[in-house]
């Protein structure tokens, strides 16, 4: 029996990188769908790629989800591959990047480091772990080989945990953080709905030395024109601009502030 | 019996967005080739992604297509699936993306409102239809749930047509427009070869504020290194600059207007 | 028996070129697994697309290569189907594109002239010869059609070979050239690793006008911050700046020289 592949990386589209790993993922795992997330993480932006991981691969149910955003290629941090509680696995650098996917997949059951496994393949380019050791070890899990057979055990809670900011609350109103901005402009925080007055409707939004007027709503569309706090597709909440971007409104990307008030 | 997917959207490259309907895709129809159109449309681009729709869409033969253009989403504007005459299928917004494929493959023969879908994922994120209301729906029908289960009956008459842009001849000449550039720089416009004297060969293009000499022709090359107006791919006229750009010659992009006339 | 296609193009992700011919093989050649390699070679960069194509396509194993980056497109260039040693095939323009990797892949054993091809499409769109031409052949190629079924017979010798710079040896150090720079801003050299002495580990790169240190290294990490000399994944010798970008670091692009010397 076969699982689906999904795959996600910061290669980006102009070279063939990606290209390179699907071509192993084909030879190796013919039989297996391949599930492309994107390619178009920024370079070496691991929370990013867990965020983006994090909100796809569950999607497809059990599936062996090869991830490489790795700016430490070649050097001492671990390489994974993890057995997960929904019976699919993961495979990539143990540098935080897939744990938020892992903890919504059930969490971790078994764990080797396969940096020196056996189904890698042979001279291994430093610069290249994808193509010579991720993609060949996530072939053959889909397959149906054994975990056992990718490597040395490992205790799963030693995985690099992903750590986010957080959200906090004080006197005049809720902190949160920009985790990234989407392709649209929506900004993606750290907070979730819960975290906001369920009854407030007009809120401001200080961030980057403005102070601008916002709305709760469902869609970018009661924004009407202006700033709208939604309920993100992936839990958090998001700040959106109906018919433009709220990145370039704001002047804000990864990371900034917004303090989130009610009227005054 | 399994139809293949096609799948368009302006979702970028840079978020996981399109991956997630892909894994919604992988796992409701695993046994589904999807086709990749495009997913970069840009952002909210319906007339754009029309013309993609309908440049692809029939090259596939009798197929699901799920098409993503949506600045409306979560607003009152509907959602639809439709039966065309080809045998396939139409998904996506009720907002003119899927007008002109719709006329390609036959016009319509059935269409539904899929907005309360009983196959549509719960809950339904306001902002993201493409992977909780549109994957689901396309993946259902190209397993061969019939389009009855997937909504309530409409007329397909009242599907939203698409508005184009329409040439028209003054009496010095051609007034065309610009449907889009694309990533050569050539620009693809409103008229069609029919619309301009079959004879003429020496031609001259006034376009925001510039009077530049072209030739009529097959190839970019038979531009000789100056513009070239060409039969496109889509059935409609292209101005090319053989070894360059004209949308940076001309310095004119979407919905310029062009005077083509004969030579003076 | 149906071979995998690997598909390779200049077409970019912005409009529905890639997209249109993955429609088409998706209709001639159901059964077939599609590779996409890259679709984001620099528009008409013959070169980047043939150093692509070297470094992915063997990875798939025998298939059937669709690679378009063909600026002559129209124009009296050939239109090539070829069968490799390997038991594969490569279709494409006959510009270079196809050479390097066809040389990986054992050398041609036959090939074909396939612009009359009674395998393309009708009418044939001058300036869409993927769509209409190159994509046909290479999904009836890929569902075992014989080669000779494509086109009319020519002598391989005849194939339009890839000329690359030469790195050469001078007094004071090794002459390199850049053949492109990557996505994470390394520069991929003509110089392989034979050409460095092999115990240099502290180096000096002149480039555009700059004086920089570097250290042969194997990893990115190496550089320790800085630029460092290794063995690209694709066999040839990387300058990559640790933690950056090494096309921004020296100012340096495509068929930049660059000295490297031993230290002063």
């Amino acid at each position: 029996m076969t699982l689906p592949l999904t795959f996600l990386t910061d290669y980006g589209y102009e070279d063939e990188f990606a290209g390179a790993c699907r071509a192993v993922l084909a030879r190796l795992a013919p039989d297996s769908v391949v599930v492309d997330i994107t390619h178009g993480i920024p370079a070496g932006d691991v929370r990013r790629g867990a965020l983006a991981l994090e909100a796809a691969a569950p999607l497809v149910g059990p599936a062996v989800h090869l991830a490489v955003v790795d700016p430490g290629v070649g050097t001492a941090r671990r390489a994974l591959a993890v057995r997960s509680a929904d019976g699919g696995f993961l495979v990539g650098p143990d540098n935080g990047l897939l744990a938020l996917a892992l903890e919504h997949l059930g969490g971790p059951v078994a764990a080797v480091e396969i940096s020196a496994s056996a189904l890698r393949a042979e001279p291994l380019a430093a610069t290249f772990h994808g193509r010579d050791l991720f993609a060949p070890v996530a072939a053959h899990l889909a397959c149906g080989r054994p975990l056992e057979a990718a490597g040395e055990p490992i205790e799963p809670e030693t995985i690099e945990p992903l750590v986010l900011p957080e959200p906090r609350h004080e006197a005049d109103g809720l902190i949160a953080h920009v985790l990234y901005a989407d392709r649209f402009g929506n900004l993606v925080l750290d907070a979730r709905p819960g975290d906001l007055d369920a009854g407030a409707r007009a809120l401001r939004i200080r961030a980057a030395g403005q102070d601008l007027e916002a709305v709760r709503g469902e869609t970018f569309a009661d924004g009407a024109g202006g700033l709208v706090l939604y309920d993100d597709s992936s839990g958090r909440l998001g700040l959106a601009l109906d018919r433009g971007s709220a990145a370039e409104r704001l002047g804000a990307g990864r990371d900034a502030e917004l303090r989130i008030t009610g009227p005054s």
